[in-house]
């Protein structure tokens, strides 16, 4: 069974370390943690009982989020790679944020299983990074998905 | 100020009300309600203070699972009155799930504010539908999204 051992997420610096979805200081958060697997990423989460659609299946919510995590998450592993840096070596990692989201949601997600987001990576210019992601349960596909990621701007918290 | 008074997922049947975006009877979901405003949906979400990315914004997934289930109540809401029904008439309305779902993240969504999420519906085929959706905090627009969503087919649970 695979996990993952050094999460980029791990790293993030602690002010940038309270998303719901994947921040390590969230404490009611889902902490999502994303690692390299090869040359594609992972992301593994079993999801809770209250995260049902209906009675045995997932809601596109969740499915929606681990993508979204798991994209900016992918998109800092990989330009952390491309600046000489692996999670664990003690250097700060870039911190993305979401510019798109697409989900194709393929078949019911059973809820009774941990979900893998296995993620394949693109550099589209040196700040903007597409990632790639299928969600499999089990052996089974139940959704694709695709987001652009970017470089947090500094600009980011300006109002 | 805006409300929704009567939402089409307070007359979801029981066994399809579980959903932990929208459904009325998950103890600790969401509970996202979407109602007509004229001839668009409108859904209203005051984040909690756990649902940031960063502290003072909030995180994508969330953005993402507001548009998702305001995209099948919004379908939802269109194909019943198509139907000649409202809510509160009585009738139990059919019940969507996403195929896909789009979200462009425009600019970071502040945390301090109810969010607004205003649907346009264009039926594609009879059971399967497109809200064009639009996520307001205060007056600015934060993300756009897209749901295609279609009628639970009666194998929805078959795995």
């Amino acid at each position: 069974m695979k996990t993952v051992e050094r999460a980029i997420q791990d790293e993030y610096a602690d002010d940038y370390a309270w998303c719901y979805g994947c921040g390590r200081l969230n404490e009611t958060g889902l902490h999502l943690r994303t690692g390299w697997d090869g040359d594609r990423t992972l992301t593994i989460y079993e999801p809770r009982e209250e995260h049902k659609a209906i009675p045995g299946f997932i809601y596109g919510g969740l499915i929606a989020s681990v993508i979204d995590c798991h994209g900016t998450g992918s998109a800092a592993l990989a330009l952390h790679r491309k600046n000489g840096h692996e999670p664990g070596d003690g250097v700060e990692p870039p911190r993305f944020v979401t510019a798109s989201l697409h989900v194709d949601f393929l078949k019911p997600t059973p809820a009774d299983t941990p979900l893998y987001a296995i993620g394949h990576i693109e550099e589209v210019h040196p700040k903007r990074w597409k990632v790639s992601s299928e969600v499999f349960a089990g052996d089974v596909c139940c959704a694709k998905g695709e987001v652009v990621a970017v470089v947090m701007p500094k600009t980011f918290t300006d109002k």
